[in-house]
């Protein structure tokens, strides 16, 4: 297929060589792989890790759930806050499939109490440092108010707990990742073996594309939910998750005009493409995406110097060294790493695959 | 419809009274309107413009002009610098409609030149300020240098001079708005009368929505082409483009969590439905959307102590201050009024408008 306007590219060596690392990480950790789909949201990705004997996953929302149960998964975990407001949906789904939502207060769980007509597995929703949501490890007192009336209940089969360490996207170096992921695990660890007794089987959740890609210590985990590693990504690359090699998507982008009075390129590729997310470069100012080109068909990844420096609805502005400006003329494809993958294949909605057949996603 | 996961309500009587205004801010300024419609990508809300006798519009990608074509559009501006790999696509929609290019250079205009096979408008990009894209006003020599060639082309007919004041969504104030607008007319101004002996006719093209919004002088211009003005949205109402009344948009979202130890409530609703557009807050943060809550059937639009400070994939992050906490619970649901209108309602890929209607988008 001709690419003439911007274009997710998927190499699917990388991708499986990524899904197969992981799948091994698992394997030697001895914990169960329950994949993060929301990063692909593609039920034909989601088929390349079934030869693993991977059969549990886990997505972001109720619709997401709805999308691959439709597709044959029968084990999902809706890895967000339940939201009370489609509790139809969810007696839809949790009577076709295994279906585990996630509980952080009476509220929500009083209603799903009163409304739910199948079993579905709860898991309490744990806050061990990232403070977006859960309940902080320490509120035992919250988690026995829960767990009371869990106990109570018919059709709520109390799981165990599940956290996700977000705060280790913000570690400033390996030391500091580790660190996150060690005080994460040990608060887990503490409410497993505090709350075992009455509750034998109860399952601790945790791990997610950092933590999984760099640490090694699992222990007493049962289940980890990494999704960005089937991708990766430039925020993957900066924690030290990856290297660019593994970075398994491009968007690549047509070149419409060239100002070297200013060393700047500009691309058809913008917000609507990339999404405005953002890490900083070098000098502390915001990068979008780094730019790889090809030269006599080798491919060359420009250093940091040469970046995605800012994007408008479907303009990118590429900041190019002065020495690379040569590398470009207006014509020519780009290929633009981008900062998050999730958000970049959620706004692209399809990926031509690097065996040239296009792969839908989720609409 | 009953609401449950986030959704895009669009209010048409606002909606319409957006369009209404600026169909007779351009009638008194005797200038014609072609609205950009890369805002609301919606077929049928474009039919909203036809009433007003509007039938030239703007649109910023070759697809985005072929989707308008084939509802009915027949006089369109592509106001994007030309992308040559597209010339396939251009050259069917030149056969059908009347279609405008932008061309700043001389790689794709001879590209164009050589490979087009119907007739079609060019104007010629200029950059009076914004320094996105475009020939610097002043850079008379390498006007010439593509008029020259457009001199002898048989199917380019040069229309004039096009240029988007995009420096304006950077202005402090009204006062440095004025002047960036009146900067931009005076360059254009100048273009015109010194290019108009050769080219009897020229047009020049200038007005975004801030400018048509706040500014009365636009002698000489003769077409205008806001577009985000159909909505507004929270960036244009801190410009002072428009009331918050006169935003005609918003995402609804479902409460999942509240954490009232740190003034926080968690909505389902994130970077995939809002866009981590931001502008700054009253304390310098960054500020994804403000709130309104509804108190026995009244809407509440809180101050900006409240709002959305923080969005992950799914979810948003609210601020509130403490004496409006109570406005919030598990289960309700809370209206966010968007940063960026355009980048929202791209991704949200539907409206579900007030009269109960889903209108749809280009996907």
């Amino acid at each position: 297929m001709e690419i003439v306007r911007p274009t997710l590219l998927l190499d699917k060596n990388k991708c499986l060589k990524n899904i197969e690392r992981m799948v091994k990480k698992a394997e030697s950790l001895h914990v169960d792989f329950r994949p993060h789909f929301k990063t692909h949201q593609s039920a034909e990705i989601g088929e390349w890790f079934r030869p693993y004997g991977v059969k549990k996953i886990t997505v972001s929302s109720i619709r997401m759930a709805s999308y691959f149960a439709s597709h044959g998964w029968k084990d999902i975990t809706v890895a967000f806050p339940v939201n009370i407001l489609e509790i139809n949906e969810i007696n839809i789904l949790a009577e076709k499939i295994s279906l585990n939502l996630l509980i952080e207060n009476k509220e929500a769980l009083s209603c799903l109490k009163k409304f739910i007509r199948f079993p579905v597995g709860i898991f309490i929703k744990i806050d061990t440092g990232y403070n977006r949501t859960g309940i902080l490890a320490s509120r035992t007192n919250q988690i026995d108010s829960l767990l009371s009336e869990l106990k109570n209940s018919g059709f709520l089969k109390f799981q165990g707990f599940l956290t996700h360490t977000g705060q280790a996207y913000h570690a400033q170096s390996r030391h500091e990742l580790l660190n996150c992921h060690f005080e994460a695990l040990l608060k887990m660890r503490i409410l497993k073996n505090q709350y075992r007794k009455d509750w034998p089987g109860l399952k601790i959740s945790l791990g997610d594309t950092p933590t999984t890609s760099i640490c090694d210590n699992f222990d007493e985990v049962d289940e980890i939910r990494p999704g960005n590693f089937v991708f990766y990504d430039l925020m993957q690359q900066k924690l030290g998750s990856c290297t660019f090699d593994d970075i398994a998507v491009r968007v690549v982008c047509p070149v419409v005009a060239m100002h070297s009075s200013r060393n700047e390129v500009v691309i058809y590729g913008g917000a609507v493409h990339l999404s405005k997310e953002w890490i900083t470069n070098t000098d502390g100012k915001p990068l979008y995406g780094r730019i790889i080109v090809r030269k006599d068909g080798e491919e060359i990844l420009l250093d940091e110097k040469n970046y995605v420096s800012s994007l408008s609805q479907e303009h990118g502005i590429l900041k190019i060294a002065h020495k690379d400006f040569d590398y470009f003329k207006v014509g020519d494809l780009v290929e633009i790493i981008p900062v998050h993958s999730c958000l970049t294949a959620n706004l692209m909605g399809q990926y031509l695959s690097s065996d040239g057949t296009i792969i839908s996603m989720m609409r």
